[in-house]
């Protein structure tokens, strides 16, 4: 089954961050089995509450109490539905995990030290020990999730941010990612690497509330709200930061910057309220657990508070934002780089997709070599952990002078700083870039890792550069005076880590976050002027970091317009949108719908009145059109027409003679074979060469084990054509419809479901599912099918394609969303942005004249953003300048539709409607 | 005119927070003006640039120098259109104003008590003059107020909430109604009122942005762009809390809270920039003014950083919350009560409507009489303004036990507390309940004043009377280790005045500006969880102050739907729709056009393809069609047929005899009508009995002084008919098109700039305003017209009226808001708030089936809300209760619309077409 190949293939997708890649086929089965588990389940929990019904008026007086135990249970479980529930016990679960993550990374960090100073005899044995320790874990956690859920690997920001826009990840919250994540990033992080756990704490709290909810749809139905669910996940995020940093306000502004294009304000109560919860049961823990007296910040510092700073240092603040700005789009920047360079290098990537494992140990490698405290690291502070070094970066001594130290020795972790050869400045710009290109490299590695806080110790350290330069410069302050105000790096350093941090994921919430994870906000205008300043830089030079990944990683996502510049997308809808639109008109035979299902890959196609008129009906999903296909053309109905046959037949045969048995043997023939065709068909389709060749399928053991080829007898429904498409026994052994279930490999798996936001829920959870597989064994089929020859059958599937389509039972979207040709791209984007739509029609006056999905408007930005005057395909060509024309009214000329064309095209386009109706009626007969 | 009773009808509307009251036809004439003026700056500015092209091409090299200095003044024009410089412009305005509001208000109050402490020796005369300051102050801004500009009045945040949201209000954003509520807000604040600077303060930011924006688009031309103008005041409302409290973190999130629904993401740096820049500004201000010695927080607290609370204090904490959540429910209902009581008192109503300084006088006089400190004032810190209540409120020390005070002496007025006779929980008391009312009477007062600084003054004594009964409780503080670590009952006061204003606004960030003010984060988890419960239990209530004042002005905005309960919301757009559209067709004539215009009072009109298609083409502007109608019936097109049928006349007559000189003099006289009829008509119209009469309009000196009846010589054009309807000279002295001018009362001057959502900006500035207005002196102009009687005008105008319209230079947008009737409540209220919209077509298959308006929106919403069950109207008749249906599956089955129900509907719709186009055939001829 050229499983290597696959597996390879599937390395290759994975290897940097994990590309959406579960195979189509296996997808379709877990989501059946799924659905019938859900049906059970359901089932149960409606009995119970029958039965509690019954109890109620069976049992006497004594069974009172019993009755009002079920009652509260009753209670409670409605109870359940609540919002605030939900987000308690979100937040109390996330605590748990992020207090039990650090507990983990601790006890790991400790034992790599104590390896370390166990081994202090022999260098070499130390160096061994220090090098091995995150080597062997960086490996595991690599592998384990490799293994268990790809998908873990890397931050889990830019995903979240797709799926808040409405693109289904399917696997990107299941319970399996949960786990290979909060273990990967627990092994990773232990390791001593500079990695950070915000964004796989994102990751996690969402993974957490889609697990919450869908255990807890288990009472109710409210949690099958799609609407509902992207609320949660809203939260969720708000809730990762805040219980990761302890920074309830940080962590909703923070994710909400970082994954929302447009914020409902209504939800807004809802991270709150979860963070908040989250944040305090996470700081509990540490008071329970005897490492705080009291619930105080995650890093506190202790800058005096009658004079923070003097208004003249806010120069010196400045510089350290723009200097910040510039260094996170170079942090992006070089980010991106290694992540290309490799995939570009054809030798070392096959060299390291074969070992997949040697990328992630190679880097480690490096890293903890150079941090080696003994050599090289000694000058880099190399022996303190990350939490440590943020620690001491944040003291609010002056190292530069150590004679007038404040009164209390804070850790002793300074010293670390202070090298006997070796200048602090030395010291702290050696931490700078050393640990500047080790980030960006090792949160290239395929592990679940973050990349902000050691982009935030970098910046604090960079900011206490610049203090302790100041400090140095201006010994007794600058404050003119009386008093002596001297300066205190400590507040440099906080500003240099918000800046930086938010130069990097281009927010100014991480002002917020540094003043929760400090405890004072008294540096609160250097901070916001220096990340307002870090912003401005590094948004006019590189994408935020999570864009960067979302590019990369090639994700479904919509580019942001640029600031300000809504003149220069001059582009309008008519210039991107696809003409060529694939249509089913509402009188089309079967065979057109084989046709264009045979032909596109779109995940919903346009339902016209006719072909003359082009008046747009609706649209169908293609799930929709294969279910109605394979009905028509499903071994069902062709058991029914050879007994319609038989019937015939045996009624011609009556009036000659009476053979009675041959009857019935038919019969049992027939159910037989009934039983036999009701197994799950779950084999991949065959690539045939007019396709697009498939990605091959992975088959993991998991999957593989599940007996799939056994025939799983059911009860003998009447034969019947089935109304119901998604329940009925289903085979597809027809030769016409091998062709037809693969989906485009771009699209592949990316449900966007809020494609239907102006509908009415047309889509159940059945009909959501791909459908079942089709078999590919058609000749094996053949030969134990029914009486039909291969030319009979062939014959009777022409007759049947002929006939004209009956969307009795097919959902339809009725207002599928529309534009008209002079749409602006900044309105298009604004309403694909604001409804998160997938595709929209382009109509001109009910008439369907084109499609523009995501991708279209994707290019269409990029390409007027990327390069400039350049035309990127042909229907961009129409490129319109305002700025060239003379006077401003013609803008507003242009805007305004003139009637008369619109009337010469809709004169145009109405032919008679009498040949539509006449039409339908042939059909019918 | 009937002056009096337009007064009084004004002053009626204005009494309560000044409605939106300009009468049409003022407005109308000055945007006419306005217009002009634009019209003649833009020249000069293009004249400027063409003089500097000139220039270079013109002198030698020793121009030079001119010429670069020339160029660098374009280079600087050309940056000023740029978002920062706008942003940093406003930040540098609203920080000097915020700064001299203080300073004013600060020199108000310093004179109150310098008044007061002159005249100790006779308690009678401190009384009078006491009471005389404040009653004096506010009564001149409330007259000041309602003379200049009514709009000014009230906090001015639900009127940027409404105006965000797509609607214009005109007048809330012009210079009047700055200077008005900048003076009367320093008077009403210098009075010593319990009233705020925070509300207004956004309204003044919003102004500043608006006016600013205006100034700039002198230089460019990208200030003209609405949806540029809208994010600039979502930016402005940011400034103004921010330079209001200098906190601009704080001022950000409480502005996106208050004022928006759906947030982009992309403008939130906007907001940052702008309100960091004013704060600090603001802050440097003070430290200019040698206030401060550094910027740091307005309300600075010194409480402990190492422990700054227990965990065992957290109940008392929750308590604080859940009481301020009741409280703030209470004050907005008492607020609300007092107006609606106030309303409805028709005797009371009409006193103070005669007398309309009477109600602010009487009310200023109750206040300040129970705060005479030698009076009942001595009991509730009465002497204390409002600023140094708080700032004793906020003090580190605790009350309860003087004894043990710490270290400095903060300001010494905590001893106005402290009582000599009585406890100082009874003065915190008598403070918190007095205050209560005061607060929820005096924001009722016809002045500039917010409620959001008197909430939190209020919140604060609550705190603290709840931190220094847990002070007393605990003397030694709650903690069970050794150490000592008593209660700060100021930790209290800021967690109570964070929830009570966080109650009161329904919103979060309150929180966040308690930490800016003070300066202090230590206490977040506490004011968290106090928040969040006053949040749940007030909203759960009340609506917030800014919802409750909405409704009390019924400004047209839109309820949010209840959280979680979307299945309660189970309508569909059918149910709450109006079926009965007015509609113009394609082919219609003038007669129809006039009696739709007559009919109906909707802003904008469908356009269908015919009355039997039902195909809905797009929607036109009231305006296009009232110039349209105006065009074909006016003077121009009148002459013109009189003088083409002069022209026939004199062929005919030719054919006769010669008479040369007759046909000269005639048209001489056309010459002088001509000029006669170019005047701007300003009148406004008589109401018909078959409409709602208009409110009259409103004749300021202002606009009544301008020359308004002599007749301006135009050049004469050429007598053809004028294509561009709104260019040419007009004059509407037709009697049919006298009832066209007339708005729908409700929506009277709500120019709703965002239903145009989806298309192209059909409606260019000029077509923006409403047309000029028709005479009512109808007979009069025909005794000066021409040659025609008043028999042959009105039957000229009837066969004018039965010629087909002709849409050519009618600007059409092409795309209306469509919804199905099957969209949901839900969605349509998500559409409606994430798009702006006013109204949408809701439409089956292309044909127009109805119009759901923000209205109906509306009414269904609080219908289905407060009146549950009970139907509000009969067409919400159709409520459906999917919870009472036995299966799950049914709600998905109602909800995909099945085809052949599509189908049948539309084989009933589609009539023959070829009628339509025989139809205008006849027409043309």
């Amino acid at each position: 089954m050229a499983g290597d190949d696959q597996r390879a293939l599937q390395y290759e997708q994975t290897l940097m961050y994990g590309r959406y890649t579960q195979e189509l086929g296996v997808y379709a089965k877990e989501e059946a089995a799924r659905l019938r588990e859900e049906g059970g389940r359901r089932r149960s929990v409606t009995e119970r509450s029958r039965s509690l019904e019954l109890l109620e008026y069976d049992k006497g007086r004594c069974a009172k109490c019993r009755i009002c135990t079920l009652r509260c249970q009753k209670f409670l479980i409605s109870r359940v539905g609540e919002d605030w529930i939900f987000l308690i016990l979100l937040g109390l679960l996330m605590a748990l995990v992020s207090w039990v993550v650090d507990f983990a990374i601790a006890i790991c960090l400790q034992a790599q030290k104590w390896m370390y100073g166990g081994l202090e005899s022999n260098v070499f044995l130390q160096y061994l020990a220090w090098v091995t320790y995150p080597v062997v874990l960086i490996t595991f956690s690599a592998g384990f999730t490799q293994i268990l859920a790809p998908q873990a690997v890397g931050s889990g920001i830019p995903e979240m941010k797709t799926i808040l826009r409405g693109v289904v990840l399917k696997e990107y919250l299941t319970f399996k990612t949960f786990v290979a994540k909060v273990i990967g990033l627990t092994c990773a992080l232990g390791s001593g690497m500079p990695l950070g756990k915000e964004g796989p704490f994102v990751h996690i709290a969402s993974l957490c509330a889609a697990l919450l909810s869908k255990f807890m749809s288990l009472f109710g139905g409210i949690y099958e709200n799609e609407s509902r669910n992207i609320e949660m996940l809203a939260a969720a995020c708000a809730v990762g930061v805040g219980c990761c940093f302890a920074a309830p306000i940080g962590g909703v502004l923070f994710s909400i910057e970082v994954t929302s294009t447009f914020f409902a304000v209504r939800n807004y109560w809802r991270g709150f309220f979860a963070a908040t919860f989250s944040a305090f049961i996470f700081r509990v823990l540490a008071v329970w657990n005897k490492d705080e007296e009291t619930i105080t910040a995650l890093f506190k510092t202790r800058f005096r508070l009658d004079f923070p700073f003097d208004l003249q240092e806010l120069p010196a603040f400045a510089v350290i934002g723009i200097a910040s700005g510039f260094g996170g789009a170079l942090f992006v920047y070089l980010n991106r780089l290694i992540v290309q360079f490799i995939r570009k290098q054809k030798t070392i990537n096959k060299f390291l997709m074969k070992k997949r494992l040697l990328y992630p140990a190679l880097v480690t490698l490096l890293v903890s070599t150079l941090t080696f405290p003994p050599g090289f690291g000694q000058f880099m502070a190399g022996k303190l952990t990350q939490k440590e070094s943020l620690v001491t970066l944040l003291d609010n001594r002056t190292w530069a002078k150590q004679g007038i130290a404040e009164g209390f020795d804070y850790i002793g972790n300074s010293q670390a700083w202070n090298h006997p050869q070796v200048n602090v400045f030395v010291t702290l710009v050696l931490f700078i870039v050393m640990k500047f290109w080790m980030s960006a490299l090792a949160t290239t590695i395929p592990v679940p890792c973050g990349a902000f806080m050691p982009v935030f110790v970098i910046g604090a350290a960079f900011g206490r550069l610049v203090g302790e330069s100041m400090a140095a410069w201006f010994p007794d302050g600058i404050h003119s005076d009386g008093t002596i105000y001297p300066i205190v790096p400590g507040g440099y350093a906080v500003v240099g880590a918000a800046a930086l941090s938010g130069a990097v994921t281009h927010t100014v919430s991480t002002a917020v976050i540094v003043f929760e994870l400090t405890g004072q906000i008294s540096h609160i205008l250097p901070v916001m002027i220096a990340v307002i300043l870090a912003n401005a830089v590094a948004q006019s030079l590189q994408p935020s970091l999570y864009d960067s990944i979302i590019r990369i990683k090639k994700l479904p996502y919509l580019p942001e317009l640029g600031w300000g510049h809504h003149e220069k997308y001059n582009i309008r809808v008519e210039d991107i949108m696809i003409r060529d639109v694939t249509y089913i008109t509402l009188n089309c035979c079967y065979r057109d719908l084989h046709d264009v299902l045979l032909a596109g890959h779109l995940k919903t196609l346009a339902l016209l009145e006719s072909s003359e008129s082009m008046i747009l009906l609706g649209s169908i999903e293609r799930a929709q059109l294969q279910a109605l296909l394979s009905l028509q053309l499903g071994r069902p109905r062709r058991l029914e027409y050879l007994r319609d046959r038989a019937t015939a037949e045996k009624k011609r045969l009556s009036m000659v003679s009476h053979p009675g048995s041959e009857d019935g043997s038919q019969r049992v023939n027939q159910e037989v074979r009934f039983q036999i065709s009701t197994e799950e068909s779950t084999f991949s389709p065959t690539p045939t060469p007019s396709m697009k060749p498939l990605k091959p399928a992975l088959k993991r053991p998991s999957v593989v084990d599940r007996p799939t080829g056994i025939p799983i007898p059911t009860t003998l429904r009447p034969p019947q054509v089935s109304r119901d498409s998604s329940e009925g026994p289903q085979d597809h052994s027809s030769s016409t419809l091998k062709n037809l279930f693969c989906v485009n490999p771009e699209t592949e798996g990316l449900e966007n479901k809020n494609v239907n936001i102006n509908i009415e829920g047309t889509a159940t959870p059945e009909f959501r599912s791909p459908p079942k597989r089709v078999r590919i064994s058609v000749v094996d089929d053949f030969d134990v099918d029914d009486d039909m020859t291969i030319r009979e059958i062939a014959e009777w599937e022409e007759n049947q394609l002929d006939e004209q389509v009956n969307f009795d039972n097919c959902k339809i979207d009725p207002a599928p969303f529309q534009l008209v040709e002079r749409t602006s791209l900044h309105k298009t984007h604004t309403i694909f942005s604001l409804l998160g739509l997938d595709h929209a029609y382009v109509t001109s006056i009910g008439r369907l004249i084109g499609v523009v999905s995501l991708k279209e408007l994707r290019k269409a930005i990029e390409g007027s953003v990327a390069v400039k005057g350049v035309k990127v395909r042909p229907p961009l060509s129409s490129f319109r300048d305002s700025g060239t024309s003379g006077t401003s009214s013609s803008n507003s000329e242009n805007e305004a539709t003139e009637l008369h064309k619109l009337w010469d095209r809709h004169k145009s386009m109405s032919l008679p409607r009498e040949h539509l109706a006449s039409d339908s009626d042939e059909k019918s007969q």
